[in-house]
Parts: structure tokens; C-alpha cells; sequence
């Protein structure tokens, strides 16, 4: 292991992190809340000291970088930066416990958006920026945006390709430019393009500049921590459904906007991610919309189909607003919502979830064997968008599943032992694991986390992290291999 | 496709179906009930006569055979004697709707052993034996019998593989004997052995015959058909003791019983999926006996130990027999139960479920491809028994997950049209695909399937069938391709 080379990314992280905590501190010092204030000051001068004494010490650090060593790079940045970002959590006395605190800030960074806070509208200002700044940078990553901006030999190197392949979502990584830099810097600049319009819109639509800010950074981040404890049930009409389509929007995969950039309109179509998403989208919502009216749940068709669309949108693009509750749906739409919390958004969006790409992949793979069982003679290859897919990646997948499967089994059994109901249970994780945030039953859009006992809320926590690093990561640093001294 | 053969096979199936119906006159004889035997009686007549039709029609039957008319016709064979085998359910007026019967026959021949008879106590002697009779077929297989008993042609030629193949449960078929034939004798060989030690405990703990036979019958298949309305709760702890060994016994895969007999007791103990069957049912007995005693739902630890010796057997090995409610049981024991219905037996057996095999195999592959995604030059290889698995094997058992998580989703679906909770739902296709029979909720060990939809009962007909034959034979029969003239 380089762990000075890794010393070095985390200090750079560390301090990142740090500069997007200011802010915080701006809005808590106009309200006149000082004692928030001054947690986010505590806590950001800790961070710099620990960041700059870290930087010193790993200061001759070599640039070689092996594939493993990017994948525990990640799975550490993701757990320092939690660390870190829950300090203000608790030193505003927001929350007390640290079970809390980290639970609520590793949501916020994977962009689950799952709160353990009852009572959101008694946050400073400054704490409320927090969580959705935490949307926002941990929607994209936080080492890509490092990559965006430090120059160098750390832009240069291999090790870019191995970090940002790492944290970045989905089954393989878009390489947008030729340079691995380049492609970060493109990224982080259609993202922040399509916050600032985010922003403007919801402006434009009534909302206070604070409330489209952080609304914008959590649909943006497909985060979901929102300012009022009623998610988004008592705004207009006009922001829900802006809300839904920038949701949408920051569901697609991110190279679609590059190829707008360049104007290669016809590729577009072509993406099979894309079409199923939209497809999907459109279905779910039909069908659901037709449940809702069949059971009378809301005055008018045009009713049904807003939530329905906001509430699709919601929860597969794995943001987890909530317009209405949702819990209290039909059977039908309840277990349509339960399956497109897995299913997750594009590969290569802020969504979580298993991802459209991986699906189309696991299909198309039953297909080829179902072929190869009948037809023992016939070579055939998988092919996506008319590309044929390498062997390794469809072995990735299947281990992706697979893992996927094992993580939900051992979480299962650790949160029943608190005694809640199989579909609070199951739909808790499933929100967790996938980045969703509320889940059904008393996990539900109108309840929190709080209920769960300090070893669930750990679990869960672990959860969001695997999800949002979809696995691998968090499972480096759990192996022995990583931690010898060899390569 | 070469339809007399396959048309000659369906009419041996349906000839040896109706010889198994024939005792159930008997008993309805017995005890003077007329309408039940005139049903039984009446459907064997019109079975010969079909079956003899299509054995004239198909004589001049060529015997070449290619795998997916294996699959095809075995998926056939079992349509065809689960509609014969419904009709005198609806003749002796045990049922009225065609749905209801034709959902527990299936039930009843895949092993599944869920019910839609709240009041089975008042079916005749006849009919409760042909519930069970299903159970003991269905375990081991129809045409797996057929083999074992029609010498000449059918015996010798290739197809026999194939057949075997696509009714054997598991990831690849043990052949135990190098003739097809002889492994299949040697199968049922031990298979009435096992069952005519199973009734002689019974009769030995004080059971009557009848009662023996049918609850052997129905623990060799691993169906779970009992006879008196609350399953096994008012039996004697002896019983339920006798019943948890047995359904354990039924659970192991036959090869090891071959071996016993072979007096290769060393290869027993190195068997790695008899050893984690049986860790696996011991850790599961163990945390379910702690939680049960820790709720202080039994009275003594003793009690607790046995309800959760028997309840984990039940579930594990799909049998699905019950001693107490364990829809009541906290949420932990629930969890574990619910995820053990999914893991199922071991390959092999008579039980149902994904199959220790198949879980041992993900597993193993999951860590070769995590080694390889870390050392992309080293050439890593999956190794079970310490003999290597071949990439067709992995690709067939990753193909079979998909398959098995898109029929989940597609059942959930449409189950959850019915409006029942999620956990009613989801339980209930999961006890159906995995052919265990009780589920949790409105479908637990004390209630029926009788409230759902006739589009419920029939996907989750379908479901059964696809969990006994492991999806392969009933997707092969409405894929295009098996229906076009060419090989």
C-alpha cells in the first residue's frame, strides 16, 4: 500500500471539505446563531490542522497507484469526511448522539437523504446548508471534483483513472474526455450548470433564494434532505413539478449532456440506458397514477398523476422527497415504488440504486446463457448500444449481484433484531442500500430513523456507503490483502 | 421439435399417474364415499383412454433427442399431470372453481404444499392420499420415475440425460450410476426406503397408518399436505421430533445417501454443501431458540428448542409443515425464516428454494471476481469439493439468479393487485416460487391462499411450477424458437 499517497489525498479531501463547510458559517452568523457557528469554526479549524500536520508528514509520497489502492483510497475518503462532517451535527447540539450524527451525514453525503431529525425546521441555517451541501458534493464525489481542481502531478498520474473509476456510479466508467482530469472538470461543469438552473427555476417559481439553493443542491445530489419536516408537501404545484423534472434530469447518465455539448444529437436515441429509463418512468407512472384513481385517493386525474410523477421520479431517481405520504398508497403502488427503489437511476448519474445499465446487463446476459444452454454450439456475445461487452465486466456485474444479495441478507437479520415490522424492515435497508432515504412503514416519508437502536443505525450507515460506493470500496478495506505491505 | 416422442412420454406419464390414483378408491371405498371414489374412478378412465390415444397416434416415434426438447417436454409432462390430476378435486366437489384446484394440485405435485382448503379435515380419506401422493411424486419427479420403471428404447437412448437433466433439482444432475437408468432406479430405490422407514416411526409414535403414510409421503417430498386442519401442532412431541429428522434426511442430496450405501463414508464429510446445510440449520435453530426464549414465547427452553428445530427444518428444507404459528414469532425469527425459505435445501433432494449448491457457487464466484478485479493478471478459478467448476456452470447458475429475481418482480406485481400488505405479498410468491406453502401475514401457517385472485392463484400456480423445474423447462416452452419445425 502507498499510504502516503493516500495520506495525501485524504488531507486534500479533508480540506475541501472544509472550504464547503464556510458558507455555514455565513448564514448562521446573519440568523445570529452562534453557538452553530461556531461548531462549523471548531470544526473546520480542527479539520485544517489535522489536513495540514497529515500533508507534512506524507509530503514525499511516490505516484504509483495500484487498482486496489484506489478502491481504499475511496472507501477511506468517503469514511474521513463522515467523520469529519458529523462534528458540527453535534457540537450545535443538533443532534447528541453520535449513532446520529454519523448516520446523518453519511446519508447526506451518499445522497440517501434518510434523517434521523424529526424536527428539521429548529435547524440553524447553517446546519440545513450542511446537509445539502453534503447532497450536493457526495451526488458527484467528492474525489472527482478533488481531481477538478488540484493540478499537478496528482491530476496527471494513473491513480485518477483507479479514483475516479472507484466513485464514480455504475458498471464501468464514462471516460468523457481523453484525459482523466478533463473528464472531471466536464462533469463538475454540466453539474453545477444544471444546479444554478435548478435554482433559478425554483426561484422563478416563488421559493426564497435559501430554500432553492439547498432544495437544488439535494435534487441535484439526488439527495433528498429537505428544509421543511413536510418534505415537499406544502409547496405549489409549480415547484413540485420542477422539482420532478430537474429530478429526472439528474437521473440520466452524464455523458448524455457531453454528447448535447457536442451536439451528437443522434447518439442520444440510440442509448438503451436511456430509453429503458424513460420507459420505465413512464409506465410506473401511468400505472400508478391509474391505482391511485381506481382507489379514489386524490380529487382529480390531474392530482393523481402529479404525485404519481413526483413520487416515481422520487424514488427512482433514489432522491426520496415526498409529496404526499405515500405509505398510505395501494398495495400495487407501494410494491412499484419498493422495486424501483432497487432498480436506482442511470450509471454515470448522482442516482443510487443498482442502476439501469446493470439491469440491461443481467438481462441480456439470461438471455445469452438461456441461448448458449439451448444452442451448446453457438458462440454468443452480449452486446449494449451494439458494442460487445468484455467478459470481465459482465463476471463484475454478476459479483456486484451477488454481493448486492449478501449485504442485504445480513442487514436484514441485524435490523429485525429491533422488532419492527418484516416490511419496515426489508424497505429500511432497501431505502439505506440504494440511497433512497424514506422507505414504507415506520420508515415511511412522515417518520425518521431515530426509532432504530445504535448497532441498526451502524449497519445502515455501512449501507449507504456501500450503496453509494457501490460495494467494492468499503469491501477493500475490509480485506486482509489490502493491509499488507506488499503490492 | 420431434412431437411423438414427446407425445409417447406424456401418455407414459399419464398412464403412471392414474395407477398412482388408484388407491385412493380404495380408501374412499373403505368409508362409503361414493362421490369421492366415482370422481377418482371416472378421471382415470378418461386418462387411459387420452393416454392410449396418444400412444397409438405417436408409435412410429423416432428417438433422437436434443436438449431443449428435454426441457420442453418435461415442462409439459407437468402441466399435463397437474390438469389431469386437478379433475377429481372438482368432481368430488372438494372444489368448485377450476383456479382453486388446478393452484393445489400444482401445490401438491411441486411440492410446495400451500393450500386453499382452510377445512381439510372434511376432505375424503381418497382425496387427502392423493394430496399426499402429489407430495411424494412431485418430490422426486414423474419422469425421473418413468425412467426408473419403462425398460427398451426410452431407457437406453441419449434423451434420458436430458430428461433427468431438466427434472433433477440443482445446478448440475449427480449421475450417480454411468446408465441413466440405474441412477434413476438407485434414486427411488432410496427414496421408498427412507419413506417406508418414515411411516414405520410414525405408526411407532403412535400414529395410525393412514396418517403415517400420507404425513411420509408428504415429508419425502418435502411438500407439507397434512391431514388435519392445524398441521402438525396437536401431534405428540415425539412426532413433531421424528417429523423435524425426516424432513432434514429429505433435504440432503441423495448422492450422499448413494454413498452411505457404497460405504464411502469419507466423501460424505468432505461434501462442503452437506456441511453448510447443516451449519447453516444448527446457527438458524440456535438464534431462533435464543429469541423465542428471550420474548418468553414458550414456556420452557426445551419448547422453544423444538417449535424452532421444527419450524427451521420445515422452512429450510420447503416442507412446510407447522407446529406452532410463527407468524406470531418476533421480528428476528420472521426474518431468519423468510430468508432461509429463499435459500432452501440442498441440490438434489426432494426440497425446493435456490439450493445451498447454488449459493455456495455464487459465493465462491463472488470472491474469484473480486480477486481478479484487484489482480487483473492472475488467473483465478472456481473450486468446489476441490474440483473446478466449469465458466458454463457459473454462467448457467448466474443466469438462473436473474431469471429468479425477474419472476419475483414480476409476481410481486401482480400479486400486490389484490391490495394485501407487502408482507402478505412478498411472502407469499416467495413461499410459492420456493415451494414451502405457509408465508407470513394473510398467508401464514394458520390461514389459506384461498383469499386471493384467480390472476394470483394462477401466477402463482406458475410460480411453483417454475420453482420445482428451476424456471429452465416452463421459459423453454414459450421461447419461439422451441416451437419451430427445425432441430
Amino acid at each position: 500500500m502507498n499510504f502516503k499517497m493516500i495520506g495525501r489525498i485524504l488531507s486534500a479531501v479533508t480540506i475541501i471539505e472544509a472550504i464547503f463547510m464556510l458558507p455555514a458559517i455565513l448564514f448562521d452568523l446573519i440568523d445570529h446563531e452562534t453557538k452553530s457557528a461556531l461548531a462549523f469554526a471548531y470544526t473546520i479549524a480542527g479539520m485544517l490542522l489535522v489536513a495540514g500536520l497529515v500533508a507534512f508528514l506524507c509530503r514525499k509520497a511516490k505516484v504509483n497507484f495500484y487498482a486496489s489502492e484506489g478502491f481504499a483510497c475511496v472507501g477511506l475518503s468517503w469514511i474521513v469526511i463522515s467523520l469529519f462532517g458529523c462534528i458540527p451535527l453535534l457540537l450545535s447540539g443538533t443532534l447528541s448522539n453520535f449513532f446520529d450524527a454519523f448516520f446523518e451525514i453519511v446519508s447526506g453525503f451518499t445522497t440517501t437523504g434518510a434523517t434521523v431529525i424529526a424536527d428539521v425546521e429548529s435547524c440553524s441555517r447553517g446546519i440545513l446548508f450542511w446537509r445539502s451541501v453534503s447532497n450536493w458534493i457526495g451526488g458527484m464525489g467528492m474525489l472527482v471534483f478533488m481531481l477538478a481542481i488540484v493540478p499537478g502531478s496528482m491530476g496527471r498520474s494513473g491513480f485518477t483513472m483507479h479514483l475516479l473509476r472507484a466513485e464514480s456510479p455504475g458498471p464501468s466508467v464514462g471516460k468523457l474526455a481523453p484525459r482523466m482530469r478533463k473528464t472531471a472538470i466536464t462533469l463538475y461543469g454540466i453539474y453545477i450548470g444544471l444546479t444554478v438552473l435548478n435554482v433559478l427555476s425554483l426561484e422563478m417559481a416563488g421559493m426564497s433564494f435559501f430554500e432553492s439553493l439547498c432544495a437544488a443542491m439535494s435534487t441535484a445530489g439526488t439527495g433528498g434532505f429537505g428544509v421543511l419536516n413536510d418534505s415537499f408537501t406544502s409547496y405549489s404545484s409549480a415547484i413540485q413539478i420542477i422539482t420532478t423534472v430537474f429530478m429526472m434530469l439528474f437521473g440520466v447518465n452524464f455523458s448524455i449532456y457531453y454528447l448535447i455539448l457536442l451536439r451528437r444529437f443522434s447518439n442520444i436515441f440510440q442509448d438503451l440506458e436511456l430509453r429503458i429509463y424513460l420507459l420505465v418512468y413512464t409506465f410506473a407512472t401511468v400505472f400508478i397514477t391509474m391505482n391511485l384513481r381506481l382507489n379514489h385517493l386524490f380529487e382529480t386525474i390531474g392530482d393523481s398523476l402529479r404525485h404519481a410523477a413526483f413520487q416515481t421520479a422520487s424514488i427512482m431517481t433514489t432522491t426520496g422527497f415526498a409529496t404526499t405520504d405515500f405509505d398510505g398508497w395501494p398495495a400495487f403502488s407501494k410494491m412499484v415504488l419498493l422495486l424501483l427503489m432497487v432498480c436506482g437511476a442511470c450509471a454515470g448519474s448522482t442516482g443510487g440504486g443498482i442502476k439501469f445499465a446493470r439491469i440491461i446487463l443481467f438481462v441480456k446476459t439470461l438471455i445469452r446463457n438461456i441461448r448458449q444452454t439451448l444452442h451448446p454450439n453457438k458462440v454468443q456475445q452480449v452486446r449494449i448500444n451494439k458494442v460487445p461487452v468484455s467478459e470481465e465486466v459482465i463476471n463484475n456485474t454478476n459479483a456486484y449481484l451477488v454481493a448486492y444479495v449478501i449485504i442485504c441478507v445480513f442487514s436484514f437479520l441485524v435490523v429485525s433484531l429491533d422488532g419492527y415490522s418484516i416490511e419496515t424492515t426489508i424497505s429500511g435497508v432497501l431505502a439505506c442500500l440504494n440511497n433512497i432515504g424514506p422507505g414504507l412503514g415506520l420508515v415511511g416519508p412522515t417518520h425518521t430513523y431515530a426509532l432504530f437502536s445504535n448497532l441498526s443505525k451502524s449497519v445502515l450507515s455501512i449501507d449507504m456507503l456501500l450503496g453509494r460506493l457501490e460495494i467494492f470500496p468499503i469491501l477493500v478495506l475490509i480485506s486482509r490483502s489490502t493491509w499488507s505491505r506488499k503490492a
